[in-house]
């Protein structure tokens, strides 16, 4: 396999990543704290090594088959999570080498588990890093969920191609080609909930920093108390108002500003989303009224917070809902898996897969009573192609298998089963929190053992690849050729 | 839609649960205990009830249609399940209507959750009457798989097809000449099991009583300490070799028996079984050896019992594995849903569906890596239809909803996570116990709210009925016709 043009991208990315050191540098040098030289130090090798590796593979063809493309986009999250721990680890903040590639491996995945205590009293720059870290995660994921991954045909991703002609081969001049658009867009969204969140009352700094990891459905505060810590109910509003536009289709965006002004709302992922989403909030809402006497219009704002951030895989809380009962946990629980829509910044099953198992189960039934009638899934109007059904029960299952893998690996290393269940499913669904008292909203995931935080990371790379992007490099066939 | 081959039938079934009611009661009179009267009471009007039933409908065809099929194993689950919990609601137990349908939905499914305690003291009849629940169930599940549900293209189960030109419209016809052997190799297997108690040291009366539970896999004893009361390895190995041979296809045994002694073993799933099995033990004892101290053959032993009881859906315990920590309870939680084989008396996902899961991934990552290439999924050396793929992955993603469902239903009785989430499993695989101190191995399901004990009767018809024999019903395209 010819890794040339595969380290040429890498090395392009290193280089962004190196330069974007300078912010958080810059940041630390505004105050005086130390900090600046950490950050200084990590932009100047990381870019280094990112420009050498870019010049040194100049030339090479940019065009990919499926096994160097699959190849790269592992690579490069690794490599990206590798180089940003660096600032995590030179920074005076007594983290391991395992804590800090956590914490990188979360941001970027815009996971959003942290093993940071002490938030509020941290310098700017590791606290703008950890916003960054998820701020680049969240649209690179949306570029590769529109360029790479459809051409791919992960886990049914190909229902999203933009033209039925692309082949793997267009894969990057046609990434270039998109991703001018969409960085564009996801920045001016950024900027506007910077803004807002600025108008409410945030200071600037906590502004910037929430709007990156709120867009990026990323999760990472600048307080311990996360955005509980603001007490505002307009804060929490704004907040939910971006989780959720962090969770729709982002090309929906552009042709909506094209003046196709009903594009978003004609797409059935956008339906269902809110749907599940609504009806997940009334169902708690209305739980956490009769049986726990809190007062309506609280239980509303809590339980619509809570459910949007985890929905949408954001993370963010502002309760522990850990502590609304058996019902609440299982709610929590369960909408963890479900994730946003395809091309967004979430993760998770997703929506659209939902819909596609829904849809292909409806079938099914009506089969088994008419076995000779002609019955056919559909998705936003359209046939559900075999292979795409297929290719989307499969991811299903697959999922299912990682969920359990990891959740009794973690059970191994001494978590108890509903702390190890949902750490699985929030590193697998790229969340933040998990439940119980440990991994819970009012926890935090430093005093797992180290080996399930290095599985937990693993995880993290798994969900944020739709699983296959990483598990057909465990195939042998991969490797033959 | 023609109901009388449905009643004719419904009738011929009645008639022999009436008959057998008459066994307790003979059981009962026999030591002098009054309930021999509440026996012959449900005993004639059970009979009386089936008789009419059958005799007003003689003559009806006894060629089924798939919707007329479908209509059947429901209300015959239904209807033997109600007049099978008479005997529980008239005798003197103090058991409420709905704790009497419960105990006859668990016994005639196999499941083995119970409400009764105090059984040590119990009288005979009512011992008797819940292991011939049990075994008359497993037998008539056995029947069901092998003649009609891979007629009703259930789950996949058409990859059981004994001919593939057979069609519904020969279902009983098949079911009446296949039936026959399968019910004298049945009976004769409980009678080795109950000999082998018998003389491992069982009481005649337990020995009988256990063995139809056993084959039966569905769990209910004679004892409150189930079969650690006995503290035998001895009776714990006979236990677990039947329990085995209750998971394994019972039409292999017919083959071994007609000179093919290598059948079983040929099975792809039966190896899958013992694999799976195996491995479970294994990496469970160790950890019980390693982490808890636990002398080698202890844990072995206490491991090897258990795990076959869950995975095989019996349901006997012979200690409270909840204690034993957080992996081993992810591990029983797990095992609960993976079941025997198709065509055995067991329930749960089942091994050829596992199976089929597993494959059409590993082809999906093979087509990924070679998008050109011809891969195709294969179950016991043949290619599997994608009819059948499909229906499988379908059965998985409803088995999960279906789980779901009824997990945050329980969850909304006020049930904590672990016992709503282990409840919902072990009724819809079938089981016996859950997970917690409340529906646990050393718990008992008697202190659930009643509308908990409703669903979880649902529950366990929706598992036994593999789902979609229930979910049928529920569509709009059945009743339109």
């Amino acid at each position: 396999m010819d890794l040339r043009p595969l380290l040429l991208v890498v090395g392009f990315l290193l280089t962004t990543l190196g330069l974007a050191m300078l912010i958080p540098a810059a940041a630390d040098l505004a105050i005086g704290h130390e900090d600046w030289q950490v950050f200084l130090a990590a932009a100047l090798s990381t870019s280094f090594i990112g420009g050498s590796l870019a010049i040194t593979n100049r030339g090479a063809s940019q065009a990919l088959n499926a096994r160097q493309a699959f190849l790269l986009i592992v690579m490069a999250w690794l490599v990206i999570a590798l180089f940003g721990s660096l600032p995590f680890f030179y920074a005076d903040l007594g983290l391991s080498f395992t804590d800090a590639f956590f914490e990188a491996m979360s941001g970027v995945t815009t996971t959003g588990s942290t093993v940071m205590t002490g938030l509020d009293d941290a310098p700017p720059g590791i606290l703008l890093w950890r916003s960054l870290l998820q701020w680049m995660g969240g649209i690179g994921i949306i570029v590769m969920a529109v360029a790479v991954l459809p051409m791919l045909q992960i886990g049914g991703m190909q229902l999203f191609r933009l033209e039925s002609s692309d082949t793997s081969e267009k894969i990057l001049p046609r990434a270039a080609q998109i991703s001018g658009a969409l960085m564009m867009l996801y920045a001016a969204i950024t900027a506007i909930c910077a803004v807002s969140l600025w108008a409410a009352g945030m200071s600037l700094f906590d502004a910037v920093a929430h709007s990156m990891t709120t867009v990026a459905t990323g999760g990472y505060s600048t307080s311990d108390g996360s955005i509980a810590n603001f007490d505002s109910a307009l804060i929490d509003s704004i907040v939910i108002l971006f989780m959720v536009i962090g969770s729709l289709p982002f090309v929906l965006y552009l042709q909506v500003l094209r003046g196709r002004p009903m594009a978003l709302w004609r797409d059935s992922q956008v339906r269902w989303f809110f749907s599940i989403a609504l009806s997940a909030i009334a169902g708690l809402t209305l739980y956490r009224t009769l049986r726990a006497d809190t007062p309506f219009l609280e239980a509303l704002r809590e339980v619509s917070f809570n459910l949007v951030s985890i929905v949408t895989g954001t993370g963010y809380s502002t309760a522990d809902y850990n502590a609304w009962g058996g019902f609440a946990v299982g709610v929590f629980f369960l909408i963890m898996f479900v994730g946003g829509c395809a091309g967004s910044t979430s993760c998770g099953v997703k929506i659209f897969r939902i819909q596609v198992l829904y849809e292909n189960a409806q079938t099914r039934v009506r089969k088994l009573v008419q076995p000779h009638g002609v019955h056919m899934p559909h998705f936003n109007g359209k046939q559900i192609a075999p292979s795409v059904s297929d290719a989307v029960m499969n991811f299903f299952f697959l999922f299912f298998l990682c969920f359990i893998a990891l959740a009794l690996v973690l059970s191994a290393f001494g978590l108890d089963f509903i702390t190890a269940a949902s750490a699985a499913g929030t590193a697998l669904a790229n969340v933040g929190p998990g439940l119980g008292d440990v991994v819970g909203p009012a926890g935090t995931f430093q005093t797992l053992p180290d080996g399930a935080k290095w599985f937990m990371s693993l995880g993290m790379l798994l969900g944020r690849l739709e699983l296959l992007g990483v598990l057909v490099l465990l195939s042998p066939s991969f490797w033959r050729g």
